[in-house]
């Protein structure tokens, strides 16, 4: 088995491996770029792990989490303990390419049962040992990490079994190690989709939507992982709490919603339950369409959503740039279509590209695919058929295996989002760019991707060389910067990433000084020693 | 002005005045009533109001209240203190026809802004004195009584305007006072509809729809007054917590959800964000249905929830005794169509009246109509036209003013709601009405009026003749029956009237030790003196 470090920041998906022609002719026209550049091996990661810190637990008390747990469920060699140090937030990556792992768990933990959950938090405890719950450690927000070392508790080993399929109420139980392509599987083997489809989708569990407050690409029709959860099982440090999968309550408040976002912060989900609906691939409509600038664009985004004839399951919009980018990284440049649509005006640079899908009953798909097209092109949009959308959903995920590649030659990339009314959008999508495009050599592009009646998300990205030697306090410095931006202007922290640790220091900013103490007032009551998740997620001690 | 008791239980309206001749037919029929027993006024209440307990608080303290809101917004009269001593549980309209208020507020108070809200819930914790935000009383699970005495806060006098319609977003900004048809009549000036109409629409607010998580008729297309919220300003004991319009985010849980359904208890909600949605009456498609029987109702219903075809937005279904109950009392027994439905197989005791409307896009509620149709005759359904729809939606809120002509003739008659997962609603609804029905001359209706992908709510009435001089007792014995069997059956304590201390002895056991310790921690966190809807509401301390 491999065990650099560089096998740890790599997703291991073998789409990572090269950057397509597109990107690489982008690159060099942005950044100055020649062919040489491109065989760079920067922070290449590929030395063998070893951690100067040895675990911290002492024999005895590994004993007894062995003891719980199996022996063969209980490793603390580097290896294991490195792989459990970070998720997927840019600087982590860039550490593990430096191959600095401050604080690696003492120990990960593959529990089987929720008995031994009760047991091990019960132990940790007694001990003040810090436990962090997690799945596939994607987070891109330093959700996952052990700056208190302690324990790493993966729930994808023995936690990933789907546990009922209920086709009267339309629900499925799940535990929350379950990947998203295993679940899908399941379901759509029955006839039923789960509907939540994040760009992680492939290397993302259950447990993790939800502690993450996540949200799929179909999260428009679909909704967000918050309106996709009926009932959870959760073991807490202060006991078991289980909410039930009621369609709807009026019992005080809602105790899911405190669960859902909680990051780890507040026990160990161990079941959850969520909505399915049916999967009728067959039904859904496609739809793209070019609009002539991103104004026109996003009102018609916002009449479509307001219209009162239903909703588009995947929806989509890109700004001009990342319009450009696609089309240049597709080859549609100056192709017959390109010329077409420049002597119709929609130029390059202005221009923007919107898809669409449609899912559920065959007649309802066909309509509101109607209604779209008519809205669409009362707003100026020039209809560009099915394909675009189709080619893009094949690669649905593959952007995000991008990163790997291009750090690899040295370009720095992230994505950032949020949210926004609709009546402040333009504003913090004109601000939060220029606040981007201020640094030099950046190529940025933007997205809406979750479209609501009332606003939408806002999805960057930027491109730009690293600063050899300070990769990581540069990227901080401007990662600050961009957060500074968007709170600013009056977008949200993060419309579906979550906050972690990255976006904790503006948390009490954002929420007000009575709520953060509220949250911490939450915490406090489950988790009375501070074990759960420690070190500042989301703001919280 | 007239200052009886009976005057303070009556809500008001002139279409209480009177038992339309089809339900004194049906009390005579089913109550062995007899023409002189419709001359009875039965605790009639028509005593001036006379309370033997002054207010509690000292001059000088109520000084002080007057000084921060006024005197003309301190009222300490007798009558001021009765009519703010109840809500409309139906044990508190006992106790008022009765004439015997053993808590009634100390000081009823009409703060005029929000600062003196503050000021107000500072002099209450520095001195100890409880205080209860209230709007128009309405609540049925004694939501808003005053066990300690103290203050009752009245909303309605001040915090009664709608500050902002905000037409890009689709939403609008309210004070926590303002009543039903003010908001609605508000926003159709505009082209808007809040789509949120409880029974109690004509008599309740905007907070207090929030603070007791209430649903509409409409609620199926809709939502609940949880899916309408986007932010919400509470003043606590503990602070200010403001929360943003953002259509969605990731930032931790969801706060707005901790207010929704605290029912007074954390502090006093000053201004409602909600969504809103075009006003467009003339493309509302209509339709009602006669079912066979409730099975094979019911399963329509879930078919028509999970098509992926779009949702009605008021959806009902009565069972066959509330149907019956309908026909008989509308004098359509025996009628032309009435003996052609028994042709045709649809009989008496058995057969179920479905109604329907769906609202938006004129293409779009053509389609779901269609749909309808088809998914209900597929179940053996006769379409019965849009009248009977429009005829109800006349009078929609009307049956929650019969209470009181039914109490003057010695009926005792109540409503209680649950919600429940599809594949127990069929074993819930004849369970309780097992239970309903095993006391002696009780006529037991029901019906589902909010529908869900996964289950939906259902909603018991009954009538049957009060014991005299043992009102009280009686009801609270069979209302604890009613209780225990929707729990015994897995139903929730409440789909939309929410808890108060009516419910709240149930709430340790259906909620579970750690989350009721959980939600006192909110409380207190919020509320350390404890001050706020003190004395059980939601089984606090």
């Amino acid at each position: 088995m491999e065990t650099t470090y560089r096998s740890i920041f790599k997703w291991g998906d073998k789409r990572e491996e090269k950057l397509e022609k597109g990107v690489v002719e982008l690159i060099k026209e942005q950044f100055d770029y020649i062919d040489a550049d491109f065989d760079k091996k920067v922070l290449y990661g590929d030395r063998e792990v070893r951690l100067e810190q040895k675990s911290k637990i002492p024999a005895a008390i590994r004993q007894q989490f062995e003891n719980i747990a199996g022996s063969e469920n209980v490793r603390w060699d580097d290896y294991s303990r490195a792989t459990h140090a970070f998720g997927k937030f840019y600087g982590d990556l860039l550490n593990l390419r430096k191959g600095e792992i401050a604080t690696p768990p003492d120990l990960v933990i593959s529990p089987r049962t929720e008995k031994e959950i009760e047991q091990i938090l019960h132990l940790c405890q007694q001990e003040n040992i810090a436990i962090t719950p997690v799945g596939s450690l994607s987070s891109v927000t330093r959700g996952v990490e052990t700056p208190r070392g302690g324990i790493s508790l993966d729930l994808t080993a023995w936690f990933n079994k789907v546990l009922e399929v209920n086709e009267v109420n339309t629900s499925v139980r799940v535990q929350p190690g379950v990947y998203g392509p295993a679940l899908e599987k399941h379901l759509n083997d029955r006839g039923y989709t789960c509907g939540h489809f994040p760009q992680s989708f492939e290397y993302s569990t259950v447990g993790g939507w939800v502690a993450a407050r996540g949200a799929g690409q179909a999260s428009t029709g679909y909704g967000k992982i918050e309106d996709l959860v009926l009932a959870l099982r959760v073991v807490t440090p202060a006991g078991i709490i289980e909410t039930k999968d009621f369609p709807a309550t009026a019992e005080a408040w809602d105790l899911n919603k405190i669960f859902i976002g909680s990051e780890g912060t507040l026990g160990v989900i161990t079941s959850v339950t969520l909505k399915i609906r049916k999967y009728r691939p067959e039904n859904t409509a496609f739809a793209s369409f070019v609009f002539k600038d991103f104004t026109s664009a996003t009102q018609s985004m916002r009449k479509i959503m307001q219209a009162g004839f239903g909703f588009p399951h995947l929806f989509r919009l890109s700004d001009p740039v990342e319009t450009a980018t696609a089309f240049k990284i597709k080859g549609f440049d100056n192709s017959l279509s390109d010329r077409f649509l420049k002597m119709k005006g929609y130029r390059p640079g202005e221009r923007c590209l919107m898809f669409v899908s449609i899912e559920g009953d065959k007649e309802y798909t066909h309509l509101v695919k109607k209604k779209i097209k008519k809205t669409a092109r009362k707003s100026g949009a020039f209809y560009s058929g099915e394909k675009p959308v189709k080619e893009w959903l094949k690669q649905r995920y593959e952007s995000a295996y991008l990163r790997d590649p291009l750090m690899d030659v040295g370009i720095m990339t992230d994505t950032v989002e949020t949210s926004v009314t609709w009546d402040n959008l333009l504003n913090l999508w004109t601000n939060v760019r220029r606040y981007l495009e201020s640094r030099e050599k950046t190529h940025v592009m933007a997205h809406i991707s979750h479209v609501y009646e009332n606003g939408a998300n806002l999805y960057f990205t930027f491109l730009s060389p690293m600063k050899p030697d300070e990769e990581v306090e540069d990227y901080l410095q401007y990662h600050k910067g961009l957060i500074d931006a968007i709170h600013a202007n009056g977008g949200s922290l993060s419309h579906h990433h979550g906050i972690g640790r990255a976006l904790a220091p503006w948390m009490e900013k954002e929420m007000g000084k009575t709520a953060m103490r509220l949250l911490q007032a939450i915490k406090d009551n489950l988790d009375p020693k501070g074990i759960m998740n420690p070190g500042n997620t989301l703001g919280l001690r």
